[in-house]
This record gives structure tokens, sequence and C-alpha cells, in this order.
């Protein structure tokens, strides 16, 4: 479920992917992220199933509290990406205004789940483990704690690979020169201020189309600015 | 500790704070997050003499693991970032070069310690409650369950403040206007290329140092885009 979410992630993140159609890489973003929802979904069931077969409580721990929370954010999460950036209905200021938003709740979900499955992994940990109990380290927990640290460096490094500016799938208006079959002409101004940002970093791709510059003096005009 | 964490890392996101001198924001950040530092010692020797009093082995969970590398790489960042931004010796180069670095580590340590605050919340919850377990739902488990759910909500609205371009401080050669009593002249272009990227969302606060742009013409040297 990490891997697919991770890969969902950092899909537009990988050089050899910029000469593909924005398009297909968004099918590609969509299907990784509806493949781990399935996962999610499965596993919870799955869950469900064992607790009741064992007459255990369900929903009783924060890991479950907080694994439900994210499930639910993750699914609105899909369902409004599905709804804005791969329907061909939303405006471009809309997609523009929501991509940021997209962005941050993706990566904090992301940031969720690690953490919901370690505080999974310190409950089995200790429910599992009696003799000898998880205090006494026996070599099995000595090798789940690996696993755990393992997966809060290999979530570290995500988040480090998706925060990167100049990393970022470069903005469609130069990847056209690459790709003279042009592929989805709707939704390009929008693609550009998505970059939110990263343009100053890379001088050879500096964009600065009509939307974005709109887009500025909303900030402006919003008034963070306007006490100084 | 998360509480002084987190308003170390918003010190420079309020807006009333950007007519303060640079470097007495500086002081502060790195103030609260020393206070932070000595609040997260003070913790940990309190819980190895907890442990010792009681003849519970030390260091041997997940939470353990995970929390003592955080206070590491926290320790870490705290050193680095006195030598590197705080003691004038540092170049604006070696300051530009490492402050995306300085605030990803200081972004996932936040988010790190939150993790392991939860799994410490659901070891004690398991191993406290006895008599009616856990499992059975008593009041205190549900209201500790909910305080962990404020944690993880606390948690993603600073790193959202953290991360939004806008709520970033102008860099200096702006706020100078505003300032006539000079503070800080070292560093100035080092401010500017730290903005990373969030340039482009003010196009009232536009800076094109010299040193930005050779930072970016590294980036683009570096060859990400070179295979395009």
């Amino acid at each position: 479920l990490v891997s697919v979410l991770s890969s969902a992630i950092i899909v537009y993140r990988l050089p050899w992917t910029w000469k593909c159609s924005k398009l297909l890489m968004k099918f590609i973003h969509a299907g990784l992220n509806t493949i781990a929802m399935i996962l999610a979904i499965v596993s919870m069931v799955a869950v469900f199933e064992f607790h009741n077969a064992r007459n255990i409580p369900n929903m009783y721990s924060l890991h479950s509290w907080i694994g439900l929370t994210a499930v639910i954010f993750y699914s609105l999460q899909l369902f409004l990406g599905f709804a804005v950036f791969l329907l061909p209905f939303a405006p471009v200021t809309l997609r523009a205004a929501l991509m940021p938003i997209h962005v941050y709740s993706g990566l904090t979900i992301f940031a969720t789940v690690i953490a919901t499955a370690l505080m999974g992994i310190t409950e089995k940990l200790i429910f599992s483990l009696k003799n000898p109990a998880y205090s006494a380290s026996p070599p099995e927990a000595t090798f789940v704690n690996c696993l755990g640290l393992l997966l809060v460096i290999y979530g570290a490094l995500i988040l480090w690979m998706a925060s990167r500016p100049h990393w970022k799938r470069p903005p469609e208006e130069n990847v056209k020169v690459l790709r003279p079959v042009g592929g989805t002409p709707e939704g390009t101004e929008a693609e550009s201020t998505m970059t939110d940002g990263s343009n100053a970093d890379k001088s050879d791709l500096r964009v600065t189309s009509e939307a974005a510059r709109k887009q500025n003096l909303k900030f402006d005009e919003a008034g963070q600015r306007s006490t100084m």
C-alpha cells in the first residue's frame, strides 16, 4: 500500500516521464492511487473480519481512529482529484487554486498513513510478543523495529523527492517543443500556475502566463502583505 | 515540546514580525529551538530514570528508536543551524545551498516527533488501561484518542502554515524600504535564494539577485533537465 501510494506521489518526478503526455501521466497517477485505495479497503475489510472472528472490538485504538481518518480524507482527495483534474469540466482557475491544496493534502495523508503504520506495528508487537515479551527485545522485536525505522526513512525520502522544485515536471509550454504531436491543449495555463513558485528555480523555463499573474495579484490583494 | 517546536517553525510566518529585523527573528527561532531541545533532553532523562526505578528495560520499543533518531537529527539540525545561519562565518552560497535542506529536515523532524508521540500514546494506553482494558474503550481511552487525533490535526495545520509560499517572510531587499534603520546587510543575497521559488507567487516582490540566478544555473547544469 505504502509503495503504491509513494509511486503515485513521485510519478511526476521521474525525468524520463517528462516526455510522456501530461494526460498519460495523470492517468498513471490516478490509476496508482485507485489501486492504493482498493488495497486500503481490502485491508480494512480484512481487519474487521479478523477482529470479528476473534471477538476483538473494532475501532477502539488511536491507530484505527487515525487510520480511518486518513482513509476518509484519501477517498475525498481521490474523488476531488478525479472531478477537478482528470475530468475536463473544471475551469483553469479552479484547477490552479486547488492544486496547492491537492499537493499538500496528498503529502499530509501520506505522512499520516506512515504514522498509522508505525502505531499499528507498535500495537502488533505489544500484543503478539508475549514469551519473551516485547520489552525483552527478542530478535523479532529488533527486526520489526528496524523495518519501522526503514519505513520512516523511506517516507522521508519520498517527501524529499516530492518537495524538490527542480525535480518538478516542467510546465507544458516547454515540453511541447519536445512533443510535436500535441496532446491536451486545454488546461495548459493551469499547469503553469500549478508549478506554483518553482519557476524562479529554472531560468530556462520561466513562465509568466496570464493566469499565473492573475493568481499572484489575487494573493496580493488578499492582504497578508497589505498590512506592511 | 511540540508547541515550542511548532512556534519555532512558524515564527517567520507571522506577518506582524516581518517588520522586525531578520537577526532578531533568527535569535527567536534559535532560542525557541534551544528551549525545545532542553525540554526533549529533560524528558528523555525522566523516561530513563522512570524505567530504571521500575526495572523496565530501556530503548526496546519502536517508539524509543524513532524518538531517539529524531532527537539525534534534531541536535544535528540545531548545531548546523547555529554554525551556518546564526554565526557570521558561512558564505552566502553555502547558506543558500543549505537552506532548502534545513527547512526540509526541520519539517520532517517535526512530523517524526508527532509520529513518535502517537506511538508513545498508543503504548501508554495499552500498558496503563488494564481494568477495563484499552479495547473496552473506557472514557479515558476515548479522551486520549481524541487528543491524539487533535495532535495530528495540529501538526497538519503547522505544516500547512510552514509550506504556504505567500506566508513566507518577504526577502530583505523589500523589507528595507519599511525599515530605514538597516539591520544585517550580510546574508542578504542568501535570503532571496532562500525563498526558493516563492518569488513567482508575488509579482510585487520579484527578486532576481545575482546569487539566485547563479543558483538556478547550477541547478540546470546539474542535469536533471539536460536530458530533454
